[in-house]
């Protein structure tokens, strides 16, 4: 395996890739890698003659009063798990490269960002839309993988794809979860044992609304309040949302039909944890 | 010479390129092709083995009151300029095909869209940028041709390609003038025989600016009122700006020193003019 730590040495890596056969999968990542990467690894290594992941903490995707600084960095774990995941190329740029102080650039998807992470997160999904077009330019990958857990941000890169005219196609990869049902993410590890009891009842609620949805109760105020119990009355557990929508377009809904997700975000003292399920109504 | 209207045809014919050896030179123009094109083309064709020239009236560069409808349209004429000057590719597709009803992302340079173009024309360099992402992304070439006329735009478009790490060099091409050195112009077109007279002041009044700048006069106030003396005291010539810059930052200067950049921005009747020259300061 390869690791890049420059700009520079991507783009004589791309250069020469185009002279090879067969897909160039791309995982970009904020490390702290976990199962949930690995699935999508894993996917990638199946998938494609070349799998590049990268790892860069994007400062961009962070509000101002967010957890930047204590995000999880765990470079020489991640760089391990790579490589015993098969995966060709390792890029993680620093950040003073990548964004040098005269940067001025922002990319930005607009009606699929207004609501639930975009509102929670006003500048959250410009980072990740500036980020996802500075990296997918340098690896230039004809199949891209993202885990389902960020439900609308899969959304959001998949319509800058579309919007942006990229060759490529983006995989996106079922949710991975503790038995207890919790989503994995790095920001888990900085659970307590009591917030990690909490932090199940958001997939717990999902399920709730899901099995809800399938007894056959169509109306959205119903089933929501049916995923509101599940939190009880914790004064510890804040509910940013719990909203079901249309599949597509992420607008909410007053009746479910077709093809729904349910969208959960919870915050937990200083911790804020996302979560979805797609629904598809009987 | 290939001529294509889609997407789809682009991303195929790129990945065959892929395998050929040397540069892609890639010339973006809004059509009405003239001998300022023409010059970037045979640049091009000159450093390149593959020639590409889009030709596509970018809706979202113009604003709500700008001449999106009147301007000039000639793709027969184009197509046999493109033919002549050895272009290998014409790439000019519909724009319901480049922007579905669904598209809804912008690509914005920030600093240096502040002043001048961008504080006259509010929402045009977003649109430049936008729809150069698109086209640069499906041409993907290594040389991109741009006329010094636009001189904003050739920073703005730099300041993108660096920023999203795109691996390609943009070449600056002088600017063609007419014999009393009026800079060549879709849109001279549309001049009366009154306002091409008058249109012949712009680069006069910049010539006048440079002359006095190398008569040793640092003073930008000084300078510009020199300058402005061109126009005389016609009522029908608006005066956007002459304006006196740093040639990088495009921040105005209030005295000369280094390589400056003068700018200026006319209007004839409906008609606006822009123009500029680098002048080295003795």
């Amino acid at each position: 395996m390869r690791v890049f730590h420059s700009v520079r040495n991507l783009h004589s890596w791309r250069t020469k890739q185009e002279l090879l056969e067969g897909p160039i999968g791309f995982v970009p990542t904020m490390g702290a890698l976990h199962d949930g990467h690995l699935s999508l690894m894993q996917r990638a290594r199946k998938q494609c003659r070349t799998v590049v992941v990268s790892v860069f903490v994007n400062p961009l995707q962070f509000g101002e009063t967010e957890d930047l600084g204590r995000y999880p960095r765990s470079f020489r774990a991640d760089r391990r798990l790579c490589r015993e995941a098969g995966v060709d190329l390792l890029f993680a740029p620093p950040p003073e490269e990548f964004y040098p102080a005269n940067f001025q650039t922002t990319v930005t998807v607009n009606r699929l960002t207004r609501r639930w992470e975009g509102e929670a997160r006003p500048t959250h999904f410009q980072g990740v839309t500036t980020v996802v077009t500075k990296l997918f330019g340098l690896v230039r990958p004809h199949l891209v993988y993202f885990g389902q857990k960020d439900y609308q941000q899969c959304l959001v890169v998949n319509q800058l794809i579309q919007d942006l005219n990229w060759d490529m196609r983006m995989i996106r990869c079922p949710t991975v979860r503790e038995s207890d049902g919790l989503a994995v993410s790095s920001r888990n590890r900085f659970l307590s044992a009591h917030q990690r009891v909490q932090a199940g009842l958001l997939s717990k609620a999902l399920r709730q609304g899901s099995d809800v949805i399938r007894t056959g109760i169509r109306n959205v105020r119903t089933i929501q309040s049916r995923m509101e119990k599940i939190f009880g009355s914790d004064p510890d557990v804040h509910l940013d949302y719990l909203a079901i929508c249309d599949s597509k377009s992420l607008e909410p809904l007053t009746q479910v039909g077709g093809t729904v997700v349910i969208l959960g975000a919870v915050r937990l003292g200083t911790i804020r944890l996302i979560d979805n399920l797609l629904v598809r109504c009987p």
